[in-house]
């Protein structure tokens, strides 16, 4: 079923795939107009002060909460310390420049760490040990997945040594009656996901960056994605997680078991905390069936108000089926036009809808699938659209929502924000945003994921502009606050956030994740910096 | 569509609805052949090695691992005490013995403590003002929820000040475009199935208890149930909880969010800690739409090979629309005959199944569940069965998988283990119980949750038997260690399978858990004797 709603109209053009992060960031190197050095973040040295007022700053007056604190007193990498690294992993211990240089640099390229040292174990035993004397030495460590994160989490700020998952790529097991599958950390989620089609079961998450990022980064960040309206955060999907504590003790909580209720949940305590309490060096996940028919419809509607009465109606007919629920605006459309060359595939409208479903019997789910159009469309909630079942117009379908990030990194310099908002309100913020900034930003565009109520809200400008973020920053997070939201629905807090977490969370709250960041990593060497704020009660 | 799929046979029999545990629990008490006091647990004074080896024990030649351990130094109420809570709770400070009684008595009657107090709040105010009080004055205290816990970890052992949340029992908001609901942590869980079935919502978890089981029990021991397969855990499906902290202080963490990445995920700490870490006071929880077709099977293999088929081929043909998977095995059924009248409503089988599916559209439920029925029919994998979408006879087929727990209180005492296992294996450990026991058992029975590898072994005996307990308890624990399968799936550890903690988790891990309990419960006054071993490292 490849229909086009609109007569006249079909999907003549073959959209590009998607292409995968680690292409993109090589590609994107040699373009134009990409500031370098780029952030007030991250710079070497950058001493903001180490208790940090949170809210009230007035606009572009003082240094941003995002900078990097003072250096804390760690050791320096002395010449006997790369001489035990050497020599427990040969081969693994990398200090040449310019093979480090991918590694200190973050994906946005908008934070710059000087790390001197690459790790790439290959064993959890590694692991173990590296991170046993890097505790007793008291030696910092930036523990890195595919560095695809978007928070300043996943590079060091300093001089941290990286540990990185690389080499942990191994399947170690899967079961095709439960569709649980083991593996080590630094397996590719994309790998994963191309493994599990063979058997015809699927990652229970996608995203943009699966060509890169690695699933125990995934978890580690917990990351969100594509699939989460349908299966599930990772809280529910990860089963079982190993994991090297600061200490270099092995905590075993690889359980391949969908029910254990044996004492507290510790694997919960990783997910989501961005390498600070442990290193995640293998992961078990609960997958789902491949689903036997996929549709996706791209749809288009005059008003915000209109889009969410689509999702209402959408959720009753579609119900079981409905895998994804996303929106991109005609800003968004605009600079995939213009950057990208992406042709809008239906009449310019000021909202554009992705809904995918994905089911068991391809006839049913046509069924469900017109019903729900022309029940759409004849209720005037939606002006236009187009559906594809074919697997490539499904791809370029997708790719109208996956591609907008790249898209944006061609219109200049970003500030992207990542917010959870109750559903009901969630463009609110965008126009709120784009009329505080008036012609201050270049583009204000909004995107995301509205089945699950997070808004990816992109301000472009021609380069870094601290008074432009001076201006957005106490705004938005404030905004998000006043409506119970989330300062960071998805991405984390990483360096650059991690002092707008009293937005989001209350004191007590953030002073017991410091007594428990306190309890696992005393000396506090797993990735400082990160995720806690620095006035840590 | 409700057809006997065997010729001439047809639902004809009016099964009685399923009653509440609450009702079940007064008509049970006048039952014969219930012993009381049953069981070799949970004596006043019954002092147990403070440090118990829990392994390697020779059977029946040592006091009870699930035995209490000897009281804590905790404070004794007084009289100032006494007057503290009166002024603070007006009305709601109870210290009538036959008011106390149920309050002191588990579900099972295998645990009696003896409170000597009853606190009722309605607000969190007031549970923070009782807990920051009994923290002060060194007051053990029993959070209670509805008493509807297996393992002794609602009741208290001694003279804990028992915190009943049954008071805390409003809806705080419901949000139609989400299905977000806010409650009190006292809310039944009957009560709001019944709210939310008005606004064409329903819960995300059922269970047999649901009559009187409190939602934030069910939050506090993870409860699983029988919708676990289609809609997750509670760690994916609760978004936000209020916990009162041991010293008093109120954590907010009542998100009403689907996602929120800033900082570590504290709720998860409360989720299953049965009470020890803090005293759940609100809970919003994400609630799925009411499937608006609902169709039972009742089905019946010759063995548990053909089962195991029959839900892989299941799995397959009705995909997104299966919410249940569930069995019985014959002795069940045996149970189900003698103490309940229940006929069975095919022929007799060794093994029967429970499918459930749920979805948007009932012919096309119909379509997918007719071709999977004729399929398995065909493929002779099984024998027999009936289907049911009419509400009544749904209710009536379920209640032949939801009464063998109340068919089993009648057929004497009953030793209960709920074990998660490799779905391959599940039922070889019931036939590996029931060979090791021979004679010495009246019955060994098998059911339980299929889709998520969970198993109910029961052992019946005519009364307390701590021989064949002896017998048991090595047996079935280390039989399912050895295969990497939990020894508690839904049901907690609380006071009698504490000390079986490291038959599912690594000391590490453990050790681990007990330094978070004295993180968050410094004076060990909530809940004590429960959940963590009592050699803790």
């Amino acid at each position: 079923m490849d229909v086009a709603l609109r007569r006249g109209w079909s999907l003549k053009t073959a959209f590009p795939f998607m292409i995968s992060r680690r292409t993109l960031s090589l590609f994107w190197r040699c373009g134009a107009g990409t500031p370098w050095p780029p952030a007030p973040t991250g710079q070497r040295g950058a001493a903001a002060p180490r208790r940090h007022a949170h809210s009230g700053a007035s606009e572009g007056t003082e240094r941003s909460p995002g900078a990097a604190p003072e250096r804390l007193p760690f050791s320096r990498l002395s010449q006997e310390d790369l001489a035990f690294f050497r020599e427990t992993l040969p081969g693994g211990a990398i200090t040449d420049p310019d093979l480090l240089e991918a590694h200190n640099v973050d994906w946005l390229k908008s934070v710059r760490g000087h790390g001197e040292l690459l790790l790439r174990p290959q064993t959890t035993a590694q692991v173990s040990e590296i991170l046993r004397y890097c505790n007793d030495r008291n030696l910092a460590v930036n523990p890195q997945g595919g560095n695809t994160g978007l928070v300043g989490g996943s590079v060091p700020v300093y001089d941290e040594i990286i540990l990185s998952t690389a080499l942990l790529n191994n399947i170690l097991t899967f079961d095709p009656v439960s569709g649980i599958l083991t593996c080590q950390a630094g397996c590719v989620l994309e790998g994963l996901s191309g493994y599990l089609e063979e058997q015809d079961f699927i990652m229970p998450l996608d995203l943009g960056a699966k060509g890169s990022c690695h699933i125990g980064g995934n978890v580690a960040t917990n990351a969100g994605g594509l699939r989460l309206l349908r299966y599930g955060s990772l809280r529910g999907t990860v089963l079982g997680l190993e994991v090297v504590l600061a200490d270099g003790r092995v905590l075993d909580c690889l359980s391949t078991l969908r029910k254990d209720n044996t004492g507290y949940d510790l694997k919960q305590l990783f997910i989501g905390s961005e390498g600070t309490l442990g290193v995640i060096t293998a992961v078990s996940v609960l997958c789902p069936r491949k689903p036997s028919a996929v549709h996706v419809a791209f749809l288009g509607c005059q008003t915000f108000e209109q889009l969410l009465g689509t999702f209402k109606l959408c959720k009753g007919m579609l119900g079981e089926i409905l895998s994804a629920f996303e929106f991109l605006d005609a800003a968004c459309m605009g600079l995939l036009n213009t950057h990208l060359k992406l042709p809008n595939p239906i009449t310019d409208c000021p909202f554009y809808i992705v809904i995918e479903t994905s089911g068991s019997n391809s006839a049913h789910d046509e069924e469900k699938l017109h019903s729900f159009l022309e029940e759409a469309m004849t209720s005037s909630l939606v002006t236009d659209g187009t559906v594809a079942s074919d697997d490539t117009k499904v791809k370029a379908l997708w790719s109208m929502r996956e591609r907008v990030t790249e898209a944006l990194t061609h219109d200049g310099y970003t500030y992207k924000y990542d917010v959870s908002l109750p559903v009901e309100g969630l463009y609110q913020l965008v126009t709120a945003t784009r009329d505080h900034l008036g012609s201050r930003a270049k583009n204000v565009v909004g995107y995301g994921h509205v089945g699950d109520g997070n808004l990816h809200l992109n301000i472009t400008s021609s380069g870094p502009d601290p008074s432009l973020q001076g201006a957005i920053e106490p705004f938005v997070y404030g905004w998000t606050a006043g409506v119970r939201g989330s300062v960071s629905a998805e991405h984390g807090l990483g360096l650059k956030k991690r002092n707008y977490i009293y937005y989001s969370k209350p004191r007590p709250a953030v002073a017991l994740m410091g007594h428990i960041k306190t309890l696992m990593d005393p000396r506090g060497i797993l990735n400082p910096y990160k995720t806690l704020p620095d006035d840590l009660d």
